[in-house]
């Protein structure tokens, strides 16, 4: 889907460069408001409204109208925006760093939620909203679109975005929000692709089963493929960094080998017309899974960091951006004549996304509620709700999708399109802004103490936790996964019991087949200077009771735990 | 310098588009070549003659000869090159790095002996070169070249290659060659600059003392300037990172800023005209002297292997492409008419290349050896030998310099253009291979000892000794910069008694100004959970002499050592 993109990179990307000095000029200036929003992030950290989205934003605002200003009214932007620049540069570390550190655990056990949410959810939502779209812009003034158009922008604000909710949403306060909410965020990619591949190729006069059937195929296909691409990829790194770095580690090339085959994933998506998303997203797991630990002690912190901090500065770039161009005076010009018909589009939009996100979330979780048996399990009303709010907000993933559909060759000079250009900034910036601010009240409110269940069960293995790549190997000894055999009588066996079958089973093979050719957690052979070496002596004695859920106060401590404990056996 | 190639990278990358699919195609070869450069290059370690440049280099040529088959003899390479993209984004990462892990204290105690190198012996060099074209190829079937062109051919043989000397000379084992040959190309790189804008607007028929001097001036502002603003922004970064993050440390946030205000000080110095290469490595120096003690220990491993990182995987890109590039069938097809003329071009190049190179690297090295008084520090004349043998690899910088002289607009029609370029990657590709391959021997065979001196004088508070992260400050227990006096009594400070003055009142102006404003090692106020917490405890117990030169095995055992002294006391 993104592969025509690539062309249009450059063809873009020219148009910064009308004047050589100006477009240094210009790095200068976005280079230091990325400076300043990680700065200004920071220091408002605390505040209970903000989060480092919003402050991206409003400092672009901010920039894009003293920019406004000095131009004279010509131009309000420093670089010009490409979806290709997003879906070739920012968006693949953004995706990869979610499957690198999101808990596993929870993201399996919801699995079937996810995969219902992510696929037959956004399919609702993108019905509601085209048809919404069809009867009320008949109403409006707004001639130049055809059926095409109205199905895209049914898919296009379907799409809950990924990037924004990983602001929003704490995987540490509210994990099963987030895994649900980001899950759905990451599988409704795949859907999107199949969709706006479908608009574009079928036949949509004339709609009858065997096409739903193709539909279907398509989808079913398209997302084994990418999860099966992403596996492969990730088994490959572990599997070659296991072998080849057998007793000679070497930090640099670790980490290089992590990061180049992540991208790899993503544009070997690309190369196969699949989701690079949804692949990058499983090569982030299974990397985390097996390649993290086949690899040193420093490799580790490292590539947590460092992949992080790369999606980190990915994601304030794309919300800086998205708020410098959302002042662009080209696409303003058009709604000058009828300002009234902006807003009223804006808000149509803004009602139907709403309105197709609850079509599909309260039934959905109904439907799901009635497969899980225990009642810690189900989904309480009061998450549905945060449920429904949390994926409301779109983002720059929506902002592409519609510079696609409505802008040729990078002008929006038919009116229709203008509108159509101009409603998704403001969408984006309303949703974001005003969704995005009242989540962290809003969850305070409803839901005032979070399932202590959820936090209990969160999964210590993956990245996220800053104490494992201190530890190694060493909270193995808590988790039957090592030791081959389920406990049933372990409060997490009690509480897991009933999704336990199929983990059990998993769990099984993972231990008689992938660790041992892949490596991972208590799998990497013994060798002096290893990343395991020292840990494989502390497990018995070690005692996990007192893990600190995070922050990076707690290192030091364990670290000194575990060295006494070397020192006194 | 590089400003207004900024313009031409996005028109030559588009040539890279012209179909979509296989630029996906392209790009995913080509980042599956860098895989393999560094799983190859890693088991090529232990082979005394290969290095991972030359490995990338083979694989590219290799690379080169089947796409050159496939493609029934179009083209060799996946990619444009584009002097822009190496400028841009290639170059500003490896520069930093070696600033950030260049071992200080060699660096400026051969401060002088450097800038006589890089300044004055690129003059020299360049003036022999020059003078050497002008009188062969007036001998030679070449037309076309003018007075300009043959300065420029001066000034672009003339410098030695800052990415081969980071890949053959060991910072670890030749300390002294290694600051002297690299500090020498860091230098040489603001004469360059100054020397291309010489040629391109002085009047260069009638050459008297007042250019000379405007010249000098020039030379001088230019490096003073680049200096100055690379050392401000990374004060900067120290101070922001010292006064905001105060007590509240988050790695991801960090690890940004000092990425981001990184690569600001590159584009800065191209904003405001000056040697961006000078300002990015004196920014890394300043950022590894202040910023990096102020952060926290995970910080500090993710830095330190980020950078390498980046800079490691930039390196391989450009050895690999220049492999690929090397078959490039555009410019040989001027060549097939006159075979033995790129030959003879390509012959007295080299030849004029090495004799450049001697006529001042033995000179200069006696006068340098006049200014110091003991003969540790003279550099002995199987140094000079090595010093002028490890200079002579021309690279990257030479290709790119040369596209920008001889291409107009990416091809190269004119027959003495194609000749020049074709020369120019013979150049590279034989220095590369020939001087690269047998550096390692040679050093081996001239220096069978390296001077312990050398190695004991080691600074070991550059993160490139890797156990520096997890010992925080613990090693200023044996810097006297921490206590404040000068001990005349350590074998250290009596080595190093000729250069000790400006270096005592340097340590005096650190301790009493510079680290109390900008942090530092042992100047991060005490908070818990900060970098210093344990480090601070530890300095008076914990003796330096047992510190491993380098790997990674030892961080462990000294981390243990460090957790066991805190136990006991």
């Amino acid at each position: 889907m993104l592969a025509p993109q690539l062309a249009a990179v450059f063809t873009k990307l020219q148009t910064l460069s009308t004047s050589d000095h100006a477009s240094v000029v210009s790095m200068n200036i976005f280079v230091a408001l990325l400076c300043a929003c990680i700065v200004i992030g920071h220091l408002l950290e605390e505040n209970r409204w903000m989060n480092e989205s919003i402050t991206a934003l409003i400092i672009g605002l901010f920039t894009g109208f003293i920019i406004l200003l000095i131009s004279g009214g010509k131009s309000s932007h420093l670089l010009v925006f490409s979806e290709d620049l997003f879906f070739i540069y920012l968006l693949p570390p953004i995706i990869f760093n979610a499957g690198f550190q999101v808990k596993k655990k929870q993201f399996f056990r919801n699995f079937m939620t996810i995969m219902l949410f992510g696929a037959v959810g956004t399919l609702i939502s993108c019905t509601v909203i085209s048809l919404g779209v069809i009867n009320f812009f008949k109403e409006m003034d707004i001639d130049s679109l055809d059926i095409g158009d109205f199905l895209a922008i049914g898919a296009m604000f379907a799409a809950t975005d990924s990037v924004c909710t990983l602001q929003v949403l704490s995987q540490d306060e509210t994990p099963l929000l987030y895994s649900l909410v980001f899950g759905e965020s990451v599988v409704n990619d795949a859907t999107s692709v199949v969709l706006f591949n479908a608009i574009q190729s079928f036949d949509l006069t004339n709609t009858n089963p065997k096409i739903a059937l193709e539909f279907f195929g398509n989808f079913l296909y398209l997302f084994l493929a990418s999860t099966v691409l992403g596996v492969v990829v990730g088994l490959v790194s572990a599997y070659i960094i296991k072998k080849l770095y057998f007793g000679r580690h070497s930090t640099d090339r670790e980490f290089a080998l992590m990061m180049l085959m992540a991208y790899l994933s993503y544009i070997m998506a690309e190369l196969f017309y699949l989701s690079g998303i949804l692949t990058v997203f499983f090569c982030g797991i299974v990397m985390s899974h097996y390649t993290w630990h086949n690899v040193t002690e420093s490799s580790r912190v490292t590539t947590k960091h460092a992949f992080a901090t790369l999606s980190f500065v990915a994601e304030t770039f794309i919300f800086l951006y998205v708020g410098m161009d959302a002042l662009d005076i080209e696409k303003w010009k058009f709604v000058n004549d009828s300002p009234g018909t902006s807003v009223a589009v804006s808000a149509v939009l803004i009602g139907l996304v709403m309105a197709g996100r609850a079509a599909f979330v309260f039934p959905l979780s109904f439907l799901s509620n009635l497969a899980k048996k225990s009642a810690s399990e189900k989904i309480s009303l009061r998450e549905q709700v945060i449920i429904w709010w949390a994926g409301l907000m779109r983002g720059a993933v929506s902002m592409a999708l519609a510079y696609n559909q409505f802008t040729r060759a990078g002008h929006t000079e038919v009116r229709g399109n203008a509108i159509m250009i101009t409603s998704t900034i403001s969408v984006v910036l309303f949703s974001t802004m005003v969704f995005g601010l009242m989540t962290k009240p809003l969850i305070r409110l409803v839901l005032p103490h979070p399932k202590a269940t959820s936090s209990m069960l969160s999964d210590q293995s993956t990245p996220k936790s800053l104490e494992a790549p201190f530890l190694g190997s060493g909270q193995d000894s808590f988790d039957d996964s090592f030791v081959g055999v389920h406990r049933p009588d372990s409060i997490r066996a009690l509480l897991t019991t009933p999704a336990h079958t199929v983990h059990y089973y998993w769990r099984k093979f993972d231990n008689a087949f992938m660790r041992p050719m892949f490596g991972g957690r208590g799998f990497v052979p013994f060798v002096p200077g290893s990343p395991t070496e020292r840990a494989e002596h502390n497990q018995p004695q070690w005692h996990p009771s007192k893990i600190h859920a995070s922050g990076e106060k707690p290192v030091r401590r364990f670290m000194f735990i575990l060295q006494i404990t070397t020192f006194t056996t």
